[in-house]
Parts: structure tokens; C-alpha cells; sequence
């Protein structure tokens, strides 16, 4: 192996380390429901392709007030797991997915637990991983165009 | 700028559009039905996160099963429009996202179509740019359930 291959590995395994870091800590944001931390994650130019509602949510402002709106929905402690995270980072441009059960408590104390697919892009920027694009989703069953909101991995 | 930073740039510059390259080679792909070339794009270990039916495909042969299956779905041409595709490229790992409009013509001769979300996930492998992860779908409406088919950009 030449040092320069050598060199390259060593910095996509500590940038690699880095995106774990900064998916765990957005996850625990959520979790809190911590709206300034979450946001914190974020790219002020962000584009995000969220389960609901519409196409896209362009920039922080925007995806803020989506934010805020998830968090009004859905008052009680959110249950978030991470599972299959796969991570892929390089210099400066870093991505990964992973499968995300979310859910929360109904007011008749039933759990409501749904899985949806989970895809994050990350650019350094000022030496810090931010989420330039997110993707979250449900799949859909072509016959009645519903949500398959009952798949488990 | 150094020097450093200015090699750098042309390296994104060049990768990027290379995967502008491999976008429009993938939806030639799609748009000819030619099952082949369409996945010579993906890395064999390939996860994929489909718009309908599973909540992943492990694979390129799993995922070429679910290919084969969309193909055989929609038997008239397909109908396929890339809208604000966005890159992030560096040496080894690259990502896009875009909207994507598909569709077919039904045996009534009406056109079917609909905005779906697309973010695609690369690794430079053995000196070529190969799908490792793709994430497509529409958003659905929590009140129904149902996927919102009829948004556009």
C-alpha cells in the first residue's frame, strides 16, 4: 500500500468516525427535542426531502418551521433507533443511511412505532460535518397508494 | 488560495462532473428499458431504498430482480425528467439529489405522471463511479396515509 493510500484511509476512517459522531448527537437533539441543537446540524443552504407533506424544504428557515411543526405533532417523548448505519466520508463530502424506527405514545398510552428509510449527505464546512441533504421516507404500495408504514427490517 | 486548495477544487470540479455524466448515462438507461446498462451503474453491494413495496434491497442481484419487476410494471416508454439535480463530489465519495418526474402512457393513451424525490450515493471504484446507495420516493400525508403523487416542484 503507498503512503498516499495510507494517508487517504486514515482520513476517510477519522471522518468516518466524525459522521457517526454527528449522527448520534443529531439523534439524541431529536430525542430531547432540542429544536436549537437540531437545527444546529444543519447547512444554511440545506435541501431536504422529508417523509411528509411536500417535495422538498429548502434552507434552514424553511426546515426549521417544518421542524417545529414535526415536534408540535408529535408532543409526546419521541422514540428514535438507528439500525444498519452505513457511513461513506471522504475530505470534504461524506454520506450515509441508515433505517430509523420513530414513534411515540398515543394518548391512550398505545405506542405507535413506524420504520422509515433514512439517507444523509454531509459537506465540511468550517471544519465542521454539516447535513447539506437529507432524505427521510416511507415506501408506498402501488395498488391502494398507501404508506407502508407496517415493514419491519 | 494555495495550491493545495486550488488541487482540490479541480478534483470536485472533475468528479463532479462525472457523476453529471453517470446521471444522464443512468437515465438513458432507464428510458431505453435496457435492464443491462442500467445496472452496470451500481456497486454490487448495493442498498437501495425504493419508492415502493420493500423498505430496502440488499444487492445488485436482489435489486435487479426489483428492476426487472418495474420494468415489466410499466411496458410503455418511460417518461423521465431530471429537475435541479445538485452534486457534491470528492475524490472517492460523491452524492446527488434531484426531483425526478416518471411515468408512462396508460392503454387509454393518458399520460400518467408524477414528482418523485431521488438522492444517489457514489463510490470511485477501480477507477469508475458506481452506485452504493440510492434513496427514491414520494412524501405521503399523515391524515391518509396516502402518498402524494400529485405534488410538483
Amino acid at each position: 500500500m503507498s503512503s498516499k493510500t495510507m494517508t487517504n484511509r486514515k482520513i476517510e476512517t477519522t471522518a468516518e468516525d466524525e459522521i457517526r459522531v454527528a449522527v448520534d448527537g443529531w439523534v439524541e437533539a431529536v430525542q430531547k427535542r432540542d429544536l436549537d441543537r437540531i437545527m444546529s446540524y444543519y447547512a444554511p443552504d440545506v435541501v431536504s426531502f422529508d417523509a411528509i407533506l411536500a417535495l422538498q424544504f429548502k434552507g434552514r428557515d424553511a426546515y426549521r418551521k417544518h421542524w417545529q411543526a414535526c415536534l408540535d405533532m408529535c408532543t409526546s417523548e419521541m422514540a428514535f433507533e438507528v439500525r444498519e448505519l452505513t457511513v461513506a466520508a471522504d475530505r470534504d463530502v461524506a454520506f450515509c443511511h441508515y433505517l430509523l424506527s420513530c414513534g411515540g405514545t398515543k394518548e391512550d398510552g398505545e405506542k405507535e412505532v413506524g420504520w422509515m428509510r433514512a439517507t444523509v449527505c454531509y459537506r465540511s464546512i468550517g471544519r465542521r460535518w454539516l447535513i447539506v441533504h437529507e432524505h427521510f421516507s416511507a415506501p408506498f404500495d402501488m395498488e391502494s397508494g398507501k404508506a407502508l408504514l407496517n415493514l419491519v427490517p
